[in-house]
């Protein structure tokens, strides 16, 4: 009689290697068929906790259910706002990048940002006086993220700064972010000299006003269309912003001049935003940050909604957990520096703007961008590299955001922070690069990785609230 | 004793293999060391004049010149000016793409545009009148070309329209182009309604002067960093020009912006540039043509300096042998069509634009540009291998028009008509569609394959000229 079994026995053997391809080759060496599974074991002291949010019916549906928020969005820039009136400061108050922070724990660029910041509002006659006045414990802090904003690098926000504001009609929400002030000496990296403080007025006083006015005849800007186009045009929307941003000029320049404003005003304008090849990244990230929310709050969902740094500690937000940072240190990127700058220069990771890793932009889309190698360093396989392995840690490909050279395949979106534990690949993260003493600027630019930990302690969070199925 | 003879008798054999891999295959199979060589036979009728050519030592010293002269081109817009002006065109004088042409032999797009160009000339009242006109024998017929300017498609030129013209101060040569109409129903694709007539006399009226106006204002427009710039950003130039019309927006509206204009005026123009993202097109056809005009009348060089077509006939010039053209019938391109357009709906190849790819822009650039084998049809490998395949029969890459994803390799410059007939490799091009009935307009877009014996009629002129070694 020929059982089951010893068929299995007598047909020629199919294994089933795992993880380091030790056996594997041994075996296909003996002429053995082999189906490798590439597996490594899960971060130390994980193990446990991915079991418990695994067994937990509500993780795969509520995964499910975030990511498709996030590729359901459609973000649109409608409206430009004073800052008090966006998001409610007042005079004292100022917004940052990253998880909370407080003066004391603040790195050089940061003090740097908010001195300009306290100059800027006339709290301050010298830079002197606003160090003392942030020491002082007078100024209050909020992350951007609390107030429904984001902010590049230090990312301070004033009262007096105009924002963009960024709706997501499908679901209802908005964000908000400052406008872009250019490269090199400016308040985001951390400058405050006069010309910085000059700039921001005119930004204030003629660029967010012209802004405001030509988005008011536009019926709103589809930035989701945008960011697609521009990932076929060489951006990868972090780092590189070229074609966005000439998108942008072209987009707002016949609303701007149905305007009343002076031709050689909206001139100005046009000068300034062609002279800044990232002017776009302050669009794209709330546009991020629009999208992203929606996917909050869900039980039990071990998908990342925010990444952000302030210059000391590197933190997510992870749907599942609500509000709360998971934090960990903030490393110095690794990468190539303008003129004379070395690493030794460079202040830790800072900013908001890794909400374009979370939406499956940035670095999750460097692909796209292969000149960037030139900027960031590194070969253009690197960038190929980048983007795929990146699928690995996501649940979801990108309807519209899609990559020529990948045949079209869509960047990967939903970073789900139990697949990062659980293959210990972390998310590949494009960067500026800020000078670490206080008023210095941008140094250089580069790629980060996040600290695994702090990965891994949402997986332990989410396994607090996880329960077996029924 | 030992002689070499032996050595090499008693050494395992390393076997050159040539062509086809018959032999390659068999000795390999048999374990043998093989050096295989990619060569097949020089395309009939050509091996003669091949060596002839190949011997006479101006040969090789030319062809390099020809390729140093188009290399070193540094083409910028300089003006705007009425053809009449610009290329001494009289009423009743046409200028047309491709090789010399008569009414007879002309296609049905070929005369749609000459009918529009006598309507909007007021030669004639209606279509019919133009065509018993055009019939008659009293319209003159010269190959843009033979005028130092170039045309996209039907390329043709009346007296009225406005040209830019394009300096190559490196060798203090210059070329002419008219302006961008845009897609569809276009005077170029050979539609003549009276919308066509009408946005000829707009921007006769209102584009030409403004851009006029604001190029005075620019000292110039660097065309080949502009063109260097977009190849980064997906465009290879010919095909899709969307990168590039858009940064010659951002380059021309603070220049527009500080004219006399309305700002409402204005805002039309840019509308309309903004509407049509083959606008730069017109630009990057003349600086080609700057480009390779220097390259011209240098004594048994081989090298390609221009290739045309004019809906009927494919031709070329070649260095060697001045104003001559070589040609061959044009072939329908090979591609996508516009809704409900097919095959059937489609004329013979026609235009200037291959102009592009003679300088290493367009079908050779498609490594750039993945995003066009959706609007031309083919995969993203195709279009690494048809730039790949390009340098088998140029003699040079590009130093500044590079391709990120090859790796920034430069790209294929320098046609050699010698390569093409020693190959069998024929050049990669790119190519809008045009109905073939006259005045339909757009139909599709693809593309096309020169006939191979206009090549191999160059090579044997040239050996005409041919002096051996003395």
């Amino acid at each position: 009689m020929t059982t089951d079994l010893t068929k299995l026995l007598q047909a020629p053997p199919t294994v089933v290697t795992v993880g380091a391809d030790l056996l594997d080759r041994a075996l296909t060496s003996q002429g053995a068929t082999t189906v490798p599974v590439d597996w490594r074991p899960p971060v130390d002291g994980s193990a446990d906790a991915l079991a418990r949010v695994a067994a937990d019916p509500r993780h795969a549906a509520g995964n499910a259910d975030a990511v498709d928020r996030i590729l359901r969005a459609e973000p649109r820039w409608t409206d430009v706002v004073p800052a008090h009136e966006a998001v409610g400061l007042e005079k004292g108050q100022f917004l940052h990048a990253g998880p909370p922070l407080t003066w004391e724990r603040a790195s050089g660029p940061m003090r740097g940002a908010l001195i300009g910041a306290m100059l800027y509002e006339g709290m301050a006659e010298t830079p002197e006086q606003a160090e003392e006045l942030g020491a002082s414990g007078q100024i209050e802090l909020a992350p951007c993220h609390s107030a429904g904003a984001v902010g590049p690098m230090a990312g301070v926000v004033s009262p007096s700064m105009p924002m963009y504001r960024v709706d997501n009609p499908v679901f209802g929400n908005h964000a908000w972010c400052t406008l872009n002030e250019g490269l090199g000496k400016v308040l985001r990296y951390g400058a405050y000299a006069p010309e910085v403080i000059e700039r921001l007025r005119w930004m204030q006083d003629v660029l967010g006003p012209a802004l405001k006015e030509a988005v008011a005849r536009m019926e709103g800007l589809d930035l989701r269309a945008m960011a697609t186009q521009a990932l076929q045009m060489g951006d990868e929307l972090h780092n590189r912003n070229r074609a966005a941003s000439a998108l942008f000029v072209r987009e707002v320049v016949p609303p701007l001049l149905e305007t009343d404003l002076d031709p050689r005003q909206i001139a100005e304008v046009v000068r300034f935003v062609n002279g800044n090849e990232h002017f776009f990244l302050n669009l794209v990230m709330p546009a991020a940050k629009a999208a992203s929310d929606p996917a909050r709050d869900i039980a039990v969902s071990s998908v990342v909604v925010a990444m952000a740094r302030n210059g000391t500690d590197f933190g997510i937000q992870v749907s599942g957990t609500g509000d709360r940072w998971f934090t960990g240190p903030a490393e110095v990127p690794d990468g190539l520096f303008l003129g004379d700058y070395g690493p030794e220069d460079a202040n830790a990771d800072i900013g908001d703007s890794t909400i374009t890793e979370t939406t499956g932009l940035g670095g999750f889309a460097m692909a796209a961008a292969p000149a960037i190698v030139r900027f960031v360093g590194g070969e253009v396989a690197d960038a190929l590299d980048a983007t795929r392995s990146m699928y690995e840690i996501t649940h979801a490909e990108h309807p519209t955001y899609q990559i020529p050279i990948l045949g079209f395949r869509g960047t990967p979106v939903g970073i789900d922070t139990a697949l990062i534990v659980r293959t210990g690949t972390v998310p590949y993260l494009n960067t500026g690069i800020a000078g670490k003493v206080a008023g210095t600027g941008q140094v250089g630019a580069g790629l980060v990785s996040p600290p695994m930990e702090i990965f891994r302690d949402a997986v332990v969070a989410l396994a607090e609230q996880a329960q077996p199925a029924a």
